[in-house]
């Protein structure tokens, strides 16, 4: 079983091969940059330093949202366009999920945060339980979008030790110092940004699972609207 | 703190750039071909994408053994010309911390396996505690050259759960599953092999505490005798 991973979730472009329990190959690049300059050229390097053969790929997975509206279009735009051309299933993976599979068989609750502006984050909480000796991810409360404040108030309620991770860290790192009465940690470099092999070794779950879908059937997950949207609805008076 | 990490210390190449608590890129590729030919080009491409500069890195931290001896020595040997070309410190990672890295905060005793033929394995044992909220990873056992059979037995009697990663799980995979009797589970393909990422990453943690040193002074961790130089000592007469 063969996945083509991509995130353009955030900040980040990043694309993975993975075959099984096998990463075939990874390539991540966390720069200002448009993810619709870097995104294909990346795969094509790497496709190449594989010398991969798109079309044995068994499905392509995508970060499918929430995230930056911009990247998740481009990723999404690609990941359609190639499961198309090469008649390929695809496999849409929800970016906090995603994230937060970085820290798999982590011992604190998971919370991967982004920055969604306006005092907002795009986050979920996560924990990594054990059955019959193997870890699963379970989820705590699904990918939402919410205040920090309230964010940090739903992890005190739990109190349980948590791991924050995401772009949203160092926006978000002094108010959690401040306010969080939980044990919490940070995640090194290695782990805290999105990584497309997340994306795929998470993918090979779900295409064992059976949920993959057709490429023109794939959509993102805004989980918000985005800001003309927005001021649309309040000329027209609307919530 | 810029850090350049390198590991080709196995069948995987991999470069990657973290600035403080942030990774700025990372290429990994797992495939046949010689590190030689791959590894310049993808510190080349990874740089390019990055519009990095090499020479504001602060440091460049390299996977030092053990491991393949040709891949430990095209990785030591790259690290030491661009230390000195650049004028840079290195630092020297153990191979199998870096992995265990790859597992920050799990839950298990973390046990990396890389084949090292003759039914022997490199490895180690460590474990993440947390000091005042901080994980923090504790050597258990430190890396070395033992028998599979041996390995198992220790963990055996460690009686901890155990998660197993590293390019030595496909081959023993099943004398583990016949012989453990540990609860044990393996990493899944986004964690499981060499990370250039968690190289430099624990690279910032040696740098902080001052553990950098020339690049030439960097030597390789064999751990064992070349193949070339048991047969010597066995012509010889020598053990």
């Amino acid at each position: 079983m063969k996945i083509l991973g991509i995130d353009s979730s955030g900040l980040v472009a990043s694309v993975a091969v993975t075959e099984d329990d096998n990463l075939l190959g990874e390539y991540t690049v966390n720069y200002e940059k448009t993810h619709s300059e870097t995104l294909l050229p990346m795969v094509d390097d790497l496709a190449k330093r594989l010398s991969l053969d798109l079309n044995t790929l068994d499905a392509i997975a995508v970060s499918k949202g929430p995230g930056s509206f911009t990247g998740l279009r481009i990723g999404c735009a690609t990941v359609k366009g190639m499961g198309l051309a090469l008649n390929k299933p695809v496999i849409g993976v929800p970016t906090l999920d995603a994230l937060a599979y970085n820290l798999w068989g982590m011992t604190n609750l998971v919370c991967p945060i982004m920055d969604a502006r306006r005092d907002q984050v795009y986050t979920g909480l996560y924990r990594f339980v054990k059955l019959k000796d193997e870890f699963h991810m379970e989820t705590v409360l699904m990918q939402c979008a919410i205040g920090i404040d309230e964010l940090v108030e739903k992890i005190n309620r739990f109190g349980s030790d948590v791991t924050f991770l995401g772009d949203g860290v160092p926006v978000y790192e002094d108010y959690i110092r401040k306010n969080s009465r939980a044990p919490f940690s940070f995640a090194p470099a290695n782990l805290n940004k999105q990584r497309a092999s997340s994306v795929a070794a998470l993918g090979g779950v779900y295409f064992k699972e059976g949920k993959t879908e057709s490429a023109d059937s794939l959509k993102i997950d805004y989980l918000r609207l985005s800001q003309a949207e927005r001021e649309r609805n309040e000329r027209e008076g609307k919530e």
